[in-house]
């Protein structure tokens, strides 16, 4: 790991394995499949090691990522409505072993891909998408999801397979959620009456986040969740309590570069290696050091890391080396070119992240 | 400009031309030299337009930066400490026409960039970085300046060529920036003076930032301006009045995918295409559209953006396309791998960033 250049993307694999491993226990405990959503990551291996732990597909957002991910599972359910000739096209080269799924929440959506999937001769699986209280996507009314469902059965070359809901804005610590997730499983359940009186009771009912991931069994009706960040965890995670400091497995090597301004330290980590994102963690700041979570880093500029030592009495000299876990890991991770993998210390391989970006044009 | 998969990083070109000219009538005005800071663009074509506009150089943040653009010029301002025997390395492999110059705060970047020259047998000028209260990197006082400079003229292998700072902390609009630049002069002057009774007359004295670009000639004793974002200029450019919105070349080309929540309207360029960045105009968000600028991105999540309807009778449908002003440019082209070259509306070319992270291991 000493001579890794910095900032360098790092996980550490024995925390990966213990966090699928509590994920799949959790799944099975509540009889609930987990489809986790793999824009965290974007390395297909990762996805390898999802699946072969219990994952029951994999979740995806863009076509790119459904291409990548489809080596890993030949179940893709893509959670983002595809609009526009060439997101539709490239879905449509899909391998013809991959049994692609497609959120979307509209019929403007659903006739594209209807027109699209019939042209490539394919069958995809569609799930009306919900908002259940996040106010970015999804149907607003149970009627309009039973609309939306009617003309999924009425279009070509589509299937009607249920339902799908991302609770986003439940964001409070994980003991705090009551009334939040009250309020998704008593909307979740008008949804669902009025779909299985109206004959469209869904075999899917897909939801979930890293946030609510533990309580997800709470939430009636719901038999698949697609947690993202669990796999590897970050500040965010750790700070609602929906993983503890020790699992999160994502960090970024950084080296000290500046000391000359009392009270900080500079780290060759910013926003282009770190993503500058308002978290959670009530000390605010972009992230935290791995080895001394009170350490927070307060300020990013695009090269430029500011380490806090007002809470520390560690005093770190230029060309030491730090660990830096991000507020979110997702964004992160985007704006490497490989992860390394280290186990124990050391670098045990490097995984180019493939599903960054948007592919070969 | 249809057929493009969004979404899609837009650059256009005549907007870039003039943004070229101005600034470069600016310096020859005021007898400055610009170098600017090729973080913005990372692509290497643009960096020759700067340099075929008048630009006497380049200003880079890391190796891999130096190594894409020593290809549009010789003349290579290194703008960051480098630390660590990878960065070292990779300087030190700089094709041997290459004249790197290195901007650094401490004895031991000095060190070891001295060591790693002298065993390159070649020889690297150095800029002695100022803190003039951005209190992010630079020394603190006079007497550290002098100093350096000392330690510089008497290691191997390096010379010393001047000064160095960055004003980033002076974000106030343009026409409100009097106190803030009066107190960079002041203690730039305090800086040159000591520097100058020391024997140790700076031959470069380097500044300068977009915000403050304009007002560049204010600051007594400044040989060198460097700004980056001007070439394609942004929202906070806008927001400050360092550019008219119509001088922004830069946008995201976007689809509209969902539109089922009232007030808003959701495309498909979220953090992982335009970067989530508080920035300075008054009305907040994320971003504004280039051909309606009421129009706000209010939120983003990774793969969404959140149009703000509230302030327009515009309703867009989906499958709209709209081209979206990121509130800033760097971070914004940091994610994308390609940047079309737009001239009236046509795509003319596609660049790949080549200056994006570290390149080959």
């Amino acid at each position: 790991m000493e001579n890794l250049e910095t900032p360098a993307a790092l996980v550490d694999l024995e925390r990966v394995d213990a966090n699928l491993r509590r994920v799949d226990a959790y799944a099975r405990q509540h009889g609930l499949r987990w489809r986790p959503h793999t824009k965290t990551h974007k390395v297909p291996v990762l996805a390898e090691l999802q699946v072969r732990a219990g994952a029951s597909g994999v979740t995806v957002a863009t076509p790119h990522e459904a291409e990548v991910m489809s080596a890993a599972s030949s179940d893709v359910f893509l959670a983002y409505p595809p609009v526009g000739a060439a997101r539709l096209e490239r879905l449509m080269r899909l391998s013809a072993h991959v049994q692609l799924s497609v959120g979307l929440d509209s019929r403007e959506v659903l006739e594209g891909l209807s027109a699209a999937a019939k042209k490539a001769g394919r069958t995809v699986g569609v799930l009306v998408e919900m908002d259940l209280g996040m106010r970015r996507v999804g149907v607003q009314q149970p009627a309009e999801a039973v609309a939306l469902a009617r003309a999924i059965q009425a279009a070509e070359a589509v299937e009607y397979r249920g339902v799908t809901f991302y609770p986003g804005h439940v964001r409070a610590p994980v003991a705090s959620q009551d009334s939040a997730l009250n309020a998704v499983s008593v909307r979740l359940a008008e949804f669902l009456e009025v779909l299985s009186s109206a004959g469209l009771r869904p075999q899917v009912v897909s939801g979930g986040s890293t946030p609510t991931l533990w309580r997800s069994h709470e939430v009636h009706g719901l038999t698949e969740i697609r947690p993202g960040v669990n796999i590897l965890n970050d500040r965010n995670s750790a700070a609602v309590g929906a993983c503890a400091w020790e699992d999160c497995a994502y960090s970024v090597l950084a080296t000290v570069v500046s000391t000359t301004v009392p009270g900080q330290a500079v780290i060759d980590a910013g926003a282009k290696a770190l993503a500058k994102e308002e978290g959670l963690a009530p000390e605010g700041g972009y992230g935290a050091l791995l080895d001394r979570p009170d350490v927070v880093l307060r300020s990013l500029s695009e090269e430029h890391g500011l380490l806090d030592l007002s809470k520390t009495e560690w005093r770190p000299r230029v060309g030491d080396r730090v660990r830096v876990v991000p507020n979110h890991v997702c964004v992160s991770v985007n704006l490497h070119e490989r992860l390394w993998a280290v186990r124990k210390g050391a670098v045990e391989q490097a995984w180019a992240i493939t599903g960054r970006g948007w592919g070969a044009p």
